[in-house]
């Protein structure tokens, strides 16, 4: 079994430059071991100019070792040593990319932990200690399961999947390959539907469908998706989910859109692909969000809307509409005030008006 | 040990069809294995039609089962069988309950778990591999606890109460009888007390107190319940509280009464029978709202409101009174145009007067 | 291994009155074993009677025990036993304190756990079972972690920090001395970023910082906080968070702030110290909140905020004018019909003047 370190990880300037098809000014022998931004880098770190209106940094920075542009002159001397390449940017990018995949080396299956006997594993997996695989359910080859997750009976998961310590996917989910899940987030709990009885109680409607997560889908720390009252919930391929989201039985959420924290979707809504929402957004049920949608944060959306469109707002308006409004509203006072007066005015008027 | 599966469980249209008392008008060697909307409905799921709207459907559909009523009398040719019952809504509801009941049918201790030697469980329970039941505390018959479930001291969970994977139950928590706990609850945590000393820091406030469930509460996963300070906080009987809610310390929250997911109640509020709360509403702290109360999506409740009241916005006010102020706040831009050019027009008039 | 019971510990007023060096009027060997508030006092708890607005409880109160101050001279009789002390307010805190610091003798490693060979623990700490500690990391002395916690590679916890059930922190984690985390809580969990592809899908950015958490931080049930990009997300010294609150990535929470639940604070946003935020409050990202600012709840800040101030409403504005704004949204609807009514009006004297 093999875990990597976060932090600690050690890089020399030579081995780098090698990775980056770079070239070296300084010392190459100098190691780190985390990256840093150039304007608060520290001694052991990587960090890079790429934008020029950083440069002055460059002069000052305690970072170890800093990647420029091919064609950087620096106007005076440098500290750090520098790994000369084509696109600072893009090198740091793939440096950070290699980096992460360093860190989920992780593999074998620890123990303790829980296989059901009925269940099929893929090839190089990581299954942490106290993971829970239930009757019947899958891993494709490459998944990597940290400890404590649950997985119940007659779950699929797909190839390279990720799922952080103590997510937890009731039974019946089915999960997408190279999916991320995040610490505690809880896929395919019971849809909140419940029938009235005649003395206010409620009859609970069981809820038997189940949630899809399709490809390249994110789901963040103690997010919580609703399995369906029939047939599933559905997250499409590359949509992004950020903390603490609900999203209620029945919806859909369209391929490659992104919602922020605390963002609630009622029961039964579609939302369509390459929409943002800001954060804290709330959407009733039943509605049917376009295309290409961006909802602002805190905003409430009580009727469809249409693709394309850009909204603000509790009740949410058109966005322009919505900061019109809103600068009318912070000076409504001011506005009441000249209604009086103008009020006063025109009773004024009519009075001297009919004396004449 | 058995654990049912979510989807997998194979039922003749012969076995439905007695277990409702209907009669089959098709192939009685059929099977499914799910249930679907007539509407989407797929091979191998049964589906039913009460509404007669949706009649149409009842033509094309690909369910392999129908349930109809006795007295249905098709135009043209259906290729599902059909099972004729006296209510087909009645019907498909109970045998989603039969489903349900057969998911349930978790039994026995997997290993490796922790019962504390001085906790007591009861008869026929589920007690999930990686669950945690602490001193003193005791599980009533029939009772399921999850894998990963924390039960901590001096706990009283009643009969047929079912835990849902990683819910933290803290110390002296009383759950009730017939209630559901979703994964990822947590139920006792402290309260939010702390006493601000001279130097800006804070001195915590011991919160002593617990948290009490009565019977037939189902409590949203990843929903935190505080511990009161003193005394319980007390969900009462029959509440349905959502995904992510936050009840804080010292709150009471009435029989009956639902919550829609995101929601957060401040501390010590009490909130009568049978209420209706939307998704994302804020009640303050210390406030009382009635029985038969609703409260709109999103609303911010800051004081007290009386039985059978609905309210909405942030401030909350009365449903109809928000709805004529939002009307108006949406022409904000506009009002204000009309004031201005008001304003105009009784300055010209004044001028004129003035020169007569 | 020791661990205390919440609800059953039995102590005497004998030995009570010992403890808080006060004397005993009535039965000193009657015991209790929890606490209340005069008001709902039960038999076998200990209340207290500080502010004389309560007196009249006093001679009603079922409570066995009731701390008074030394020169109480009561008008009738009290059927509970007096423990006279100089303050009983501070001797109630006292004594809870000492109820908690009872409640946390939890000691030694519980089986089955999981601590890598590589991991260093402190003395005197508790460690639950199905508990998980990483590669690298360490635990100061006296630490408790609580069952099903997670703590991943490289993470420092320091002295008498208490982590209860369930709570995941990832690798990288920096944990002070003094610290509570509860049950689901999630610290370090991936930074929402992403950069968009041509083709509308995206590639995300790795998240390599980690979060930092100083000296008496609290963070409440199910409350996430993202790791920083690069760097540290980092909570000051004696800040308490709320449960179900997001912090993203890049954050910086000054010392002795308190936010209430469901609070979201979006990427690289820095707070003040001692800030005091209400519940669902949001903050956009990218803002400076100045050192003792007070946000309402359910405000939507999306500007900087300068030192001292309050502010209210989403938008979120100044706090009075928040406020005059609001007495005035409330009242929109006869303010429209009043401009209306002008309007005619003006209308009218026009028309008058014109035939002059």
């Amino acid at each position: 079994m093999q875990r990597a370190k976060k932090k600690y990880m050690e890089f020399k300037a030579l081995n780098i430059a090698e990775f980056l098809h770079g070239t070296i000014e300084g010392d190459e022998n100098i190691s780190v071991n985390n990256v840093s931004k150039i304007e608060d880098g520290k001694p052991g770190t990587l960090a890079f100019l790429s934008n020029p209106k950083y440069e002055r940094y460059i002069y000052e920075t305690e970072a170890s070792i800093v990647l420029v542009k091919n064609d950087f002159t620096p106007e005076r001397a440098i500290k750090a040593t520098l790994i000369r390449v084509d696109d600072p940017y893009q090198a740091f990018a793939s440096l950070l990319d290699l980096y992460e995949q360093a860190k989920q080396l992780k593999s074998g299956i620890e123990q303790p932990s829980f296989i059901d006997p009925s269940a099929t594993v893929g090839e190089n997996i990581y299954f942490g200690a106290f993971a829970y695989l239930g009757q019947n359910s899958t891993l494709g080859n490459k998944v990597k399961i940290y400890p404590q997750v649950f997985i119940g009976s007659d779950v699929t998961i797909g190839d390279n999947t990720i799922i952080y310590a103590g997510a937890k996917i009731y039974d019946g989910s089915v999960i997408g390959s190279n999916c991320i899940i995040h610490a505690g987030a809880v896929i395919g709990s019971d849809g909140f539907g419940f029938a009235p009885r005649a003395d206010g109680s409620y009859q609970k409607i069981p809820q038997v469908g189940n949630v899809i997560l399709e490809d390249h889908v994110e789901i963040g720390a103690n997010t919580t998706i609703d399995c369906s009252t029939m047939g599933s919930t559905i997250i499409r391929k590359g949509a992004k989910l950020d903390n603490l989201i609900q999203v209620a039985h029945n919806c859909e959420v369209g391929e490659n859109t992104v919602m922020a924290a605390l963002t609630g979707i009622a029961g039964s809504t579609k939302i369509g692909k390459n929409c943002m929402f800001g954060g804290q957004v709330g959407v009733a049920g039943h509605l049917t969000i376009g295309d290409d949608v961006k909802i602002g944060a805190m905003a409430g959306v009580s009727n469809n809307i249409k693709a394309g469109k850009t909204v603000l707002g509790a009740p949410a308006m058109d966005h322009d509409q919505a900061l019109k409004s809103f600068v009318v509203y912070r000076r409504l006072p001011q506005m009441r005030d000249q209604l009086i007066d103008l009020q006063k005015e025109v009773t004024e008027l009519k009075s001297k008006l009919n004396k004449q």
